[in-house]
């Protein structure tokens, strides 16, 4: 038995798609076209959603201009309010990575709402004579104005979510830091044995880093707060009217709840992708940072008995399926490999943004994929470390002491008190025969016993830091 | 209500999983523990045959080697079978990114096997007395030689699927340039006129390239049929048997049809990812070219009429949802944008590879993620473009053949009889005037009349080329 | 006959250096040590008089707080500000690719600036029981808070010196689009005839690109403005006495007039290479845009006969060894290529700064360099770009015209006013039988005459842009 | 005083270069145009004495068709010598990035050899009518042919010496695995403890990795050999009479003694960069090994007591300038660097290859630098890295064995004769003790004594390996 059908007709002639399916012709013809990934956009709901609130204000602009009746301006926006909440996203089924500038996605969203509006009006689907999806959904729109800010809102919100999850993270790292605030430890310079610091500090820092992070990636998000709508094919709003602009923008702000400029130059604006490229390079800077500090995580946590053994990562599975009680970093290590696809992804939408010609950026698709992707990674990466290896780590507080008091690297405390080169003499002695660095001062006279006593006092030491 | 459950225990503790699951307590560490993608390893299906593989292989090895009863290899073989017969994909729900080196991609594996090979032995799910995950399925293996070697033989069967999706876009090309072979053209060197050669020419270089980079997949491919299967954890082959690397590497090269080898340094080739690096370059640069021959074929069906418009790429959709009759390259569009993603993914490899440490690469599973995902995309960009837009396309015979006529950069075939300086003269006051270059030659008496038509042939010139 | 040499000592024992150098036995180890680029740190002299300032900051630092005498701190001083006069860069020796987080070059500054100093005080080069490098010009510092402070002082001057030419370069491509504002063309989506602009309004879109280009700069330039110095080793502050952090800042702000501020947490900032991967992602950025322009440069004036032909581009040499008259784009090709090797250095600075390990990052040297080559080739890109090749452009401006006046993307200004199905019926026509729009909407009856002339006046579609 | 000039001519005008100056105007030009690096290609002596070569090959091929007579072929041979001698080499100055293909390298070549043939032939420089830079020193010729072909020569002669200094860095790991053959030490995966293994297996796997290395950089190497020459400007050999690209090759095989061969399709030939894209492909292999095995180095080296304290590098600089006696670990953290500027170096060439357009890549002088720069850079890290510190790294034994005998790793050895089960319930008692593990195991009666014994046997253990 066959489907039932609908026959529909583009340019290239009559095409029957499935009679109740909501996307149409148009729809049919990207999904032959482009079997790449196998991803369709319905899984970036960020995206559908965001699709779905330009094309409502849209509509809601249209009709303030007395370009669409309200009948059908309603239509349209209760579609797209049912998009919004959830509804019909299975229906949104052209590939992510198309060719065409992200036209096949806006003609998919166009069906799909004029479809759903036309049942919502009585009529029956593909009925295009009482509500078109170009020439009334698409009204004074062009895919390279509707594209590009459906995902710049699709990011934002995107951004949000991962700008919380980076504050789990960095407060999961704050309370450790607070946690083994009087936890001495060596610290290292070029994995070599430097100075005395406390754990404390060294889990500071992480939250710091994310922290600073953290303002980089808010700064960034809001030149993507700068949208084209109204530029339609290449900025210059040809077949949008006067005050088409300013009053999609109006209401895709209300909509959204997003505080959205419109570009001063929308010719510019048409063309240029450097928001999504500042943003991209801005979560490289954090997967380098979390990458980093993944990568001591893991050091600091070798072991358990052949390695630095400073710290415990909480287990979360079995470590190996040959090596009995093998306990692994596997959740910094997943981190890791987020990191590292982050930063490959940038190299993807680098190359992608500078493939832009003339007036309009025909591979932003890609753009959307990669950031969208690296965006909700780098977020599952923050929640997973948190709340799967950060919350759960414990100091070994005696070896971490002891390793302190045993260091050359305490020699350099002495430094400003005896001066470089009698401190390189000690240090090299100490190397030399195994002996602590405090007798062989004390056996040589270079200092008094109090006085390096005092010098000495390891919470001294590094209580200096901040 | 709830579901049903069984209890199993892993180093962690006891822990309920789903009774009907044919995975184990493992595999539901490591979907909690790794949240980050959403795309289960049942994505991949080549790693899943490749898994089933290996576990057959060395099933069959142990019970050469007296090590496992002939009715658990057989029950482990069975459940192999089935599952490389498209049995139990569903099973493998662990996410593709995970940390750990693939252990919980193993893991998810040896658990799938055990509970179908038990029921196939008449138990139940989860009596792992009778057939356990470890202790059987993964007996004299270890994920450090079983995920490499599933990996490598997954990227073999990718590989040839991409040879081939190669081999049909080559002949498209070829195809083409037989087609073209008497169109003459401008050839052009910096996006400027330079000198006549013929459409058939520029074709042909494209199919050319494309039998080149097929040859250098080839050769890479080479390297991946070296594995590290009997390694177990470091290399050293501690638990393995003696015989067990061969036997296992012989089953495996028997049930896949492929010609494996077996590393000579088994410490090295258990650290090692260069042949993974090697392989993605290779996709690298065959994604440079693709990219490029992409650009030119969007170049020179630029227009209709403000541009090159030299040849017609057939439409496949319409091309804009504001401009009607709009046309658009947009099948090039595509495969250059995965042409990005194959670049990015390598900058991913690399940083993957490189981040290895001392025995082991935990970041493996990134690795294959990527590879893989420029292996298929690949693939579906060659076919796609063969199919859809290569095999379509037509030339403008006459505005080329007038392109030739017209240009200064017939000038260039006069230079060796009148020489540079009097040729750049021609060219200029061509340029100046307008006028064409043959007339200006005559009139200026450098050439008479007979010799220059024989010169100017454009079939003459282009048909020196090969 | 041999040179005259002096005897220095360090860890490693006794070695001879030239009598005559201001470098000393570390630098010479070094030398031995590093033969890898052949380049030494002479090579940037933003860095060697950052040092300078760095140094010479510390020493009055010293002074401030009764560590260093007058003497020495007024010798210390003189010698900085002689090398920032341009004295004595030739000593800087060290190759700028160095191991030890840029110990070598702090050694070397250290090494110079107290030979000259001891000069100075009357004393031989080698007397470092007069003043010491290590123990005098070092006084206080460690490499780790010295070379990532002169690093941004020097990163801050050559980022000016881009945004400066940014603006050169940017005002080069306003003067034209404001040359260039009533000059109609088509303009392109996906290098397809699209809608008419006016070539002002491409123009205006590179000048605008640039001016947000700079933006970015300057605001990820304030990110390097906060400096570590007083961190000495690792953070803690370790061997530098309260207020000295304090008091250097104050020192190395008034030398070099920069509002500098010390990092909020010292440890954290030691580690940390955000900074710069923040701004080399903005490089990056700007290195995309430019690209994208001088893309579009070389695609305008493809040509002269075969090509676009919308532009000419100033010749600034002959373009071939073998085409006589042939011009090529070599001023927009060479920044494309400076373009790729910035893209370049953005992933080697994003290895190096996730490579840095617990309390420092060790290679800061390779970031140092990267960092300096893209902000320098940037600015001699911008300002050959703007003075070698966009002063000099021209319009063709009837070609221009007429491709407007033949274009089938008119028929888009017709769309609100005829719908999409009737649009794009018209547009088919017009392709399938090479005539005109305007005539078909005429003939078809589906505009009056003198409402179809008003909405097809191109001045009129163009100037609705911005 | 102004120095003495002589008059030139180009397609833009006349112009003065200096009268003692070998090259003339284009290269005059050229110098003005592309103040991009400072680097003058004379920094690329291979690359020099490559043009010669191809100059001289020309020349002769050209004498045996008769288009050229013999004075001006063996006064053109006779200062190509010269240049390959290394005389000349500083009249090589325009900058190594620039516009144009190479067209400006092209030409700055013609215009030496011209004038120093010209004062061999008893004339004057810029006396062009007896001996003309373009009509003779270039005839036959293009930069499309000549700079690819000299760039592939160039690129052999390093390639060589970087085999060559893999090599030396290969035996000198392969020495310390002979000497390290009989210490054990516990491997390591994912930093964890795993199972025992000897050193000397660590160090084989680096020289073993070196070794496969050499084998990649070899094959891609015999890629290089296949040049274009003959091919002139498009790959259609206008100008070059029959028998003069096989002519060419012929000579220039035997001036260089380098077995090439001409491509079999000149048009593919000329506009394809895969053969530097895999090259740069595998040079990035290398990097990725040669970084990882000097991580490894800096790990093992940590300490020297809170670190890992497996093995001493060499001493070869002081290693602070504020911590006395510490030593790092500086020629392993150089060699790092260098890898990351070869990752990047890849990204670069990858978009230069990509940028390519229709018949030529107009960005092979970037490629030239980036290729160049990294088969220099590695050559230089390797020497280092085998002569400044592997060649004298020792080991610390007795730790090492200590190491092994207290490890919880060891309790893999007994997996397959207590069972997973039983294994990890030692371990974990071990690990929460504190007791080692053979005494665990003889205590709960799980192995005899003497059994243990002969399975715990460490060499026992690690000798499986290979």
């Amino acid at each position: 038995m066959t489907e039932r059908q609908r026959r529909e007709h583009d340019l290239l002639g009559d095409r029957d798609v499935p009679a109740d399916a909501y996307w149409g012709v148009h729809t049919a013809r990207a999904v032959e076209n482009f079997p790449i990934t196998g991803t369709a956009i319905s899984a970036y709901p960020h995206l559908i959603d965001a699709l779905a609130a330009v094309k409502e204000a849209a509509a809601r602009a249209n009709q303030d201009l007395g370009l669409l009746p309200a009948r059908k301006s309603d239509a349209i926006a209760a579609a797209c309010r049912e998009i919004r909440d959830g509804a019909l996203h299975d229906q949104f089924v052209v590939d992510v990575v198309q060719g065409g500038a992200g036209t096949s996605t806006n003609m998919n969203a166009n069906e799909v709402i004029a479809n759903r509006a036309l049942e919502l009006l009585g009529h029956a689907k593909g009925d295009y004579h009482h509500l078109h999806p170009n020439e009334d959904v698409n009204l004074g729109q062009s895919t390279n104005d509707v594209y590009p800010t459906a995902v710049k809102v699709a990011t934002i919100v995107a951004v949000r979510e991962l700008l919380d999850a980076m504050t789990v993270l960095g407060d999961a790292f704050a309370t450790k830091a607070e946690e083994f605030r009087d936890v001495l430890k060596m610290g290292r310079t070029q994995l070599q044995d430097a100075v005395p610091m406390t754990l404390g500090q060294e889990f500071s820092a992480y939250a710091v880093m994310l922290e600073e992070d953290r303002s980089r990636l808010a700064e960034a998000a809001l030149l993507v707060h700068e949208i084209n709508l109204g530029a339609t094919a290449i900025g210059t709003g040809l077949n949008a009217p006067a005050g088409y602009a300013e009053a999609a923008r109006r209401h895709l702000a209300a909509i959204t709840g997003l505080p959205l400029t419109t570009a001063a130059n929308l010719v510019e604006a048409t063309q240029d992708c450097g928001a999504f490229v500042q943003m991209s390079g801005v979560l490289k800077r954090i997967a380098v940072k979390l990458s980093k500090s993944c990568n001591d995580l893991r050091l600091l946590s070798s072991g358990p008995r052949a390695g630095l053994g400073e710290i415990n990562l909480p287990p979360v599975q079995a470590g190996s399926s040959i090596m009995p009680g093998k306990v692994n970093p596997v959740i910094p290590e997943v981190v890791n490999q987020v990191a590292f696809e982050v930063i490959g992804n940038d190299v993807t939408i680098t190359m992608a943004a500078e493939a832009g010609q003339l007036q309009l950026n025909a591979f932003e698709p890609i753009i959307l994929h990669s950031l969208s992707e690296s965006l909700t990674h780098l977020r599952a990466a923050c929640l997973t470390l948190a709340r799967r290896c950060v919350d759960g780590i414990t100091a070994n507080t005696a070896k971490l002491r002891a390793d302190v008091e045993n260091s050359i690297g305490l020699v350099t405390a002495l430094n400003p008190h005896i001066g470089y080169t009698a401190a390189t003499g000690i240090a090299q002695e100490a190397l030399a025969t195994g002996r602590g660095v405090a007798e062989l001062v004390l056996e040589k006279g270079l200092l008094p016993a109090d006085r390096l006593a005092a010098l000495l006092r390891p919470e001294e030491i590094a209580g200096t830091g901040i």
